[in-house]
């Protein structure tokens, strides 16, 4: 097995394909489906068989020769592996339609994670709850609210221009990952995850393969 | 070059690439820079120049022996070749928090895209319009607004259960993409292309990312 001491961090693309992977188990598992070998899995959930086998062989050993992987056992490794074998909570500086809609999204309350509070500057959103019950609170309390609620990752929901000073209470805060929704680039952090994410991105690739169909 | 007739299907790890790269064009030519090399844009935008001038290669000649790429024309190009110098018309079903946000949001009416309408079953919001002015419809009226509307993309932002008949009342309106924020796989549609976005993806990397740093 590598030492993970010494392992530079894994890619993106490997920890997304990583993702994937335990979607399928977690599908196979509800199905009580026992040993799944990895044709059968690029085969039914349109992963790749070689760079499934790949991918582990990063992690150490996975999978019995002739067996397959044991679906349940594969599944808990992966979730121990990637962090998600215990709830991370998560707060959210924003309130509005983006804000509320993460705190309420079944995605953002799922295996590993647990959305523990909303900010905003808005008077008359603060004191009341999102549609699922997640409190809103004033963003001046954020790094005290975020410290107390022992949050891991902070999301931004907010306009642009408020992004430098919502970090900054946010790793304030304690907060060790940040997650950009906001449209402008977080600078890097330094001891703090920053994953910016662009929406954009998933309407440029619809574009493009409407382009290769010739529309 | 290559003929575009037999290419497969570009790889979404390359439609990515291309996606960042374009971003960092746009970054230059505002920026009024003329000229950039493959290693200058690895340097300040964290792409790698190798893989830049090996997925450029799949589509043809780009940049210059000792000069670099010339930012508006590789710009131009990328655009051309992404199908984004024309606007896709999209269009939003489910008004909800997320749908509204995606409305109103600058990367969904940002270069390539504009949103025309949204959808909802609920009779207080129809006829209503989101904060940014997009007009809300009743859902039953989708494949006809859709096709009077010339709409190519559709979002999915409704609920799971509505899922199914959404994308069907979508295709039927003449819509050949749908991008799907619903927290169920839609499956794949003849002639149609179809993303599934799962935004926990974004969260499960970044505690992978967490795990590794001993977190």
């Amino acid at each position: 097995m590598p030492d993970e001491g010494v392992r530079a961090a894994t890619s993106e693309a490997t920890t997304h394909r990583l993702s994937l992977l335990l979607r399928a188990l977690r599908v196979l598992e509800a199905e009580g489906v026992g040993t799944v070998s990895s044709h059968d899995l690029a085969a039914r959930f349109g992963l790749h068989s070689a760079q499934i086998r790949k991918d582990l062989a990063l992690f150490g050993e996975f999978g019995v020769r002739g067996v397959g992987y044991r679906v349940a056992e594969l599944k808990d490794r992966l979730r121990n592996l990637m962090g998600l074998d215990r709830s991370r909570t998560v707060v959210i500086a924003g309130a509005g339609n983006l804000g509320q809609a993460l705190a309420d999204s079944r995605n953002f309350n799922s295996d590993g994670f647990h959305v523990a509070a909303l900010f905003d500057l808005d008077g008359r959103k603060v004191g009341s709850k999102s549609r699922s019950g997640v409190s809103i609170h004033h963003a001046s309390e954020i790094p005290q609210a975020a410290r107390e609620l022992k949050a891991e990752i902070g999301v931004l929901a907010v306009p642009a221009e408020a992004v430098p000073d919502v970090a900054r209470a946010l790793v304030d805060g304690g907060v060790v990952a940040i997650l950009n929704f906001a449209p402008v680039t977080l600078p890097a952090i330094e001891n703090v995850v920053v994953k910016n994410v662009d929406l954009t991105l998933f309407l440029e690739n619809l574009s493009f393969q409407l382009k290769e169909r010739g529309r």
